[in-house]
């Protein structure tokens, strides 16, 4: 399969090493507006050749690979689709897809196309950390849009297998609102908190704060980078769910005021218990045993 | 001065053995349940003296610190009341402060009595950590009570001073709002995401769940231990900061909605700067870079 794969960051670079790990009959075409970039992937064998521009990237290809920011891909579709050949497959890997894949229903009808979010959970975006393995044993979203047919499905999903990432079919506006509360809410959580201190306006409260503060809003001590991409072209999903959150702070709220503490208790473990389910609990916290033991009046082993 | 310790927990061992090594003329009594431990404490310093019992603990004390959970504290103050010597102040260093404060305005007239909240920041509270230098460099707040005389502050703050910690006094109520937003909002967060998560009742929301999930979460999987007495005894000041981080998420789920980014990049940066100033920048993430790289066409040093 010949494949072309623009964006040579983190998962593009990734994406394309493993595609050319995985079968010996793909042949990887890279572009990347950074020179040096593209020739150390090919020096690598991350791509077996460099097209000079996304025109010549794209000619021929039988797929076509998105994988730059979220606006720059939603740019790129209608540069791309003159010189897309009869019946090419073109795909994403943007971190949202309703309004990537409202634009690739907008491609000419001879063009295949398919939008995709592998859920690497990386923390950086770094493209040193570029592997072949990246996706082992992740999941990779796939959602459909009008120009996905049945053997498309069919193409897709054998060539996620083949990656190594686990192949999950939804619905781009669903995928949208899930992954605002699983990865956005993360990023914004830290900003509400933050927010809500400096309307105090006092010196007095800055002083208190203390390490559990930290934790708390650590992940807003960081650039917006490509988020800001994300936070413009999810406009549904993300306040969906920031209201679903602040639905649950006024449920514990009004709970506390009452005194109804089987409630926030109840919450407590279902929380603790979701999370062990999750992550298992190599890193349960110590905090509030000894009190509890005083109040046993013995100590735990 | 004759020091009574009651409950020899991570904060009472810490703050005898402080006590202790700050003055020589200090003779420091410790009372807890567990026999093991006051035995311990005694043998490593941190105390003279081990009391039988609480009567005989408090009698001739000139100061009576409580160094155990909330609602112990709340029960203690009335058994120990009719025990206490003419002039004798009482302290002590509960997580919260307008109950225990209520509490002490009930003690005879001829004691005196100041609230106490070491912030230490520790995650743990386990008696193995209990060090002289627990409260070198940490905010100690000091609530006033209808009990505390000019004459006690001083003598309050000095002892404070004299651990290494740095008095700030306060009203209970405020502190108790405040403290709620840096802290007990750290224990609340998670549990409000995860219920939020799970009211969508959906496996495939679950299987999305990645890495920046695990880090909002993470503090979400401990028992509530001493947290329940926090919850029981912050009835106003958690619900206030709870619906003030909910306002702050109405805000940006607003302002996400019409595309204004403008106001969540300044947010952002507000937060992030916040967050340097107390913390400094030493883990800041890299999430973001890659992709603003390729936006520049360029990679940054």
């Amino acid at each position: 399969m010949r494949i072309c794969v623009i964006g040579l960051g983190l998962i593009g670079a990734s994406f394309a090493g493993a595609l050319a790990q995985a079968d010996e009959a793909h042949h990887i075409i890279g572009y990347d507006a950074r020179a040096d970039v593209t020739q150390a992937m090919r020096r690598d064998g991350f791509i077996h050749q460099i097209a000079p521009n996304i025109a010549e990237a794209v000619l021929d290809a039988d797929l076509v690979i998105l994988a730059i920011y979220i606006q720059g891909i939603l740019d790129m579709l209608p540069q791309i689709a003159p010189h897309l050949k009869q019946g090419a497959l073109v795909m994403d890997v943007g971190s949202t897809k309703a309004q990537i894949v409202e634009a690739m229903n907008t491609l000419p009808s001879h063009v295949q196309a398919v939008g995709g979010h592998p859920m690497t959970g990386r923390m950086t975006q770094q493209v040193e950390h570029a592997s072949a393995a990246l996706f082992k044993g992740c999941t990779f979203v796939l959602t459909p849009t009008e120009h996905t047919s049945q053997a498309t499905q069919a193409t897709i999903t054998q060539l996620v297998e083949q990656i190594g990432a686990r192949p999950l079919w939804m619905d781009a506006h669903i995928h949208d609102h899930y992954v605002a509360m699983i990865s956005h809410l993360s990023r914004l959580l830290p900003i509400a908190v933050m927010a809500a201190v400096q309307a105090q306006d006092s010196d007095l409260l800055w002083q208190l704060a203390a390490g559990s503060f930290r934790e708390t809003t650590r992940l807003g001590n960081q650039p917006l980078g490509f988020w800001r991409d994300v936070f413009a072209t999810n406009t549904t999903g993300i306040p969906a769910s920031l209201r679903d959150v602040a639905q649950q702070l006024e449920r514990l709220a009004q709970a506390i005021e009452n005194s109804d503490l089987a409630l926030v208790e109840t919450l407590s473990e279902e929380a603790a218990s979701h999370w062990q389910r999750l992550y298992g609990d190599q890193d349960r916290e110590q905090t509030g045993n000894h009190d509890k033991d005083v109040k046993n009046g013995e100590r735990k082993p």
